[in-house]
């Protein structure tokens, strides 16, 4: 089934939501799903449907079928047994609903093959996009759409931003989308997408690439359907903005548990790895980097020079900073002779003016904010790493303050490490908030960096 | 200077200790030390020195010189200006004070070479040893000896516990005391020795190799004085305990800015890998895994094993850990007809009984437990990584409890995958305080088993 981007638009951000399976049970799908769209703040029509025929649902008026709705209506989210979900598409493309997620399961993931095929061939009948089934649906952070099945308790839900995360595994989904919450990054789109019986990896990827939102895509698949599809798709995709993928099962056991898992066809790791340079593609090779690329993504400018400026109030860190820029296949900047002689004049005399630059335990934010500034503006550096160590004497609130102005005015990378518990993590807030990505390892933030330029070179044809 | 172990007890134990350059002013070096005995609870005798002649000192009585204290001193810690410490030595000689611990800086670190040549010849003359000059100095988590002058508001300090950290670097140190402080593992001893001048990594690592209350020890080093002592002893160490090491300048970019900072020689990644290799040390190539790997020494059995089973409520993960054992050099076990036949009982049809074991996304406690029991008591299996992802919605304390009563049997290693934000770290904490390792992503948790197995197996003469 053909399916255009704009196909997915009334699926994202609906105007008018059917929850089909509704119910006031708490801990039923259904249920969750309801109070979730009303947890989330969703600001559109909301229509539950029960087959039951209740007058109210949480408080809205209910309805028994989506054909008594009488509304334009966006979105219908199926939560019903399997059995019944055809029924309920049918009912839907009847009423001309203009995109459909199914969450229920019992499809094609549990042998199922001929109930799916009857879903896929309702889906054409009609001509509705159908994410799932299978799947935990959507989230839009703007329009406050959020079909997750699982309660705001268990996974927080991340605030406004510009990535969209695209999972194939629920459990990658949930988790990853958990863990952005904490981040200092905001989210866009949310998609799990199940078996991908109508929708799949192709329709997404296009959609994401066509969505002004949408600043940065990140996927974690374990196979494509339309594999030759989805690799020039994205090679048109990967010139407007950065596609993170993480694949799982590029190793031979692990390509054995994803062909259980979602029968996926094995690769080698070495034949991904090819195929994602060649796309364009930002490769993540562990989940913790999928999120660490997102940020640095989502938060700084692009650069393609690779020489880089390490400030530091640790001599330790610049040191294991140093071995880890060499480690990515970067280099330190050589500071200008302008610069050099501005820093020895205010810089006090124990510190070396040279890179990495110590500028000593007891350095405070005026001794940060005359470094920063220096080296900001040098033309020999490309990017800043900022190696902020809060348990020293000097560095407070100020110091962060310091960075944060550096790094608004966006006219370089400007990334910071930072490692420590309480007192460090209300400071790494502050900065993460004013979008300063913060690392808390020296080599997290350098494979960061390297993945913003070695995406920006490959986007203006260096490499 | 020659120095046994057992010197290195009244510095790290001290049943009395001299606060020379003591002070009620807050801020002041002499000040942060004095509240922070206060503030750990120090259980000997403190006595606050300070030349301008007070009668009390932040409540105690205070001293002129310690040749007024006339009674016997463990420990004299020392933060007066560079030019006054070795008139404190040659008193604390004069007074025969067992150890000391100079936290001033002004020595060889800004090229005054012959102050601190000043310092070696008044220890040897005394033959006290001295950690320092230049250095944050000591912990002792369970005879509360605490001389760091940061206060605790700016590093948590970290339960008692088998690890022992030691740092050339005070700012990597004092960092990762911070993290370690939110771990879920604790401290025994920390040790930060600046400038070696007298004391150095050979004494010190004779000393925790000797030490009972030190079950692993932690060391990041740029260089080492004595390398063929140093290299020597831990031959012998290693065979006692776990060493985790992580050097900083492997790398050309890296060496030439250690040896700015600690005067460190250089020495490529390669050779300080085999090196350690040799030695039976356990590296660590960030600063991520000095952390991680410290916690699953201090917690888990050994193992020489390398055939593991993964059980997982999200296959997503489950595929992307079997990636992660393979790229680690382990396998997956294979189940023995038993075990199978008995899961096959207990699972639901739909969980397929092979390993990765995908429970599934519904998964509840007595679903885990009865994988985890099954899996567990299986000879064919040498280690198990569970992985709980608490989004779900049959996740849930229950589920935390299972892990703990398997892990705590202590029959083989047992260590967990959970990654989210609030709910899940409220049951990461859980887990953690139980003794069992958690960490947050796949990659993580197999390199800190493979490091375990490997130095298992060294230790048992298998490599």
């Amino acid at each position: 089934m053909k399916i255009k981007y704009a196909d997915l638009k009334p699926i994202m951000q609906p105007k008018s939501v059917a929850v089909i399976g509704a119910s006031d049970k708490p801990g039923k799908v259904g249920n969750v799903i309801m109070q979730n769209y009303v947890d989330v703040g969703f600001q559109g029509e909301l229509y539950p449907v029960n087959i039951a025929g209740y007058d109210k649902i949480m408080g809205h008026k209910a309805y028994k079928s989506v054909s008594e709705i009488k509304k334009p209506i966006d979105l219908a989210v199926i939560s019903v047994p399997a059995e019944a979900v055809v029924g309920s598409v049918i009912e839907c493309g009847k009423a001309k609903v203009r995109g459909i997620v199914v969450v229920s399961s019992g499809f094609a993931e549990v042998g199922n093959e001929k109930l799916q095929e009857k879903l896929v061939a309702a889906a054409k009948r009609y001509k509705i996009p159908i994410i799932g089934p299978n799947c935990l649906g959507v989230m839009d952070t703007r329009s406050r759409n959020d079909t997750l099945f699982l309660p705001t308790f268990k996974i927080a839900r991340p605030k406004i931003g510009g990535v969209s995360f695209v999972s194939q595994s629920g459990s990658v989904g949930s988790s990853t989308l958990d863990l952005i919450s904490s981040e200092g990054f905001g989210l866009s789109k949310f998609i799990s997408y199940g078996n991908a019986a109508v929708v799949d990896e192709v329709d997404i990827l296009n959609y994401l690439a066509h969505d002004d939102d949408t600043k940065v895509i990140v996927f974690y698949i374990e196979g494509v359907k339309r594999g030759r599809e989805f690799v020039e798709l994205a090679k048109k995709a990967t010139k407007l903005k950065p596609v993170v993928i993480i694949k799982g099962g590029t190793t031979p056991l692990g390509a054995s548990a994803a062909h259980s898992h979602t029968a996926s066809l094995a690769g080698s790791s070495e034949a991904y790895k090819a195929v994602f340079r060649q796309f364009g593609f930002v490769e993540a090779e562990t989940l913790e980097d999928l999120t660490y690329f997102a940020k640095i993504f989502d938060t700084q400018p692009p650069v393609t020079g690779k020489k880089i400026a390490i400030i530091t109030n640790g001599g330790g860190h610049g040191v294991i900073a140093t071995d880890a820029l060499y480690h990515s296949g970067l280099g330190l900047a050589a500071l200008s002779k302008a610069t050099q002689k501005a820093l020895r004049k205010v810089m006090p005399p124990i510190v070396n003016i040279r890179l990495p630059l110590d500028i000593g335990g007891d350095a405070d934010s005026n001794r940060f904010s005359a470094a920063l500034e220096l080296v900001g503006q040098d033309p020999n550096v490309d990017a800043i790493i900022t190696i902020v160590l809060f348990q020293t004497p000097g560095a407070d609130e100020k110091v962060a303050a310091a960075v944060i102005n550096l790094a608004l005015k966006k006219t370089k990378p400007v990334i910071v490490v930072s490692a420590g518990s309480s007192y460090t993590q209300s400071h790494v807030k502050l900065m993460e908030e004013s979008g300063v990505p913060v690392y808390d390892s020296p080599d997290s933030a350098t494979r960061s960096l390297n993945a913003l330029i070695e995406y920006s070179r490959y986007k203006k044809g260096l490499i």
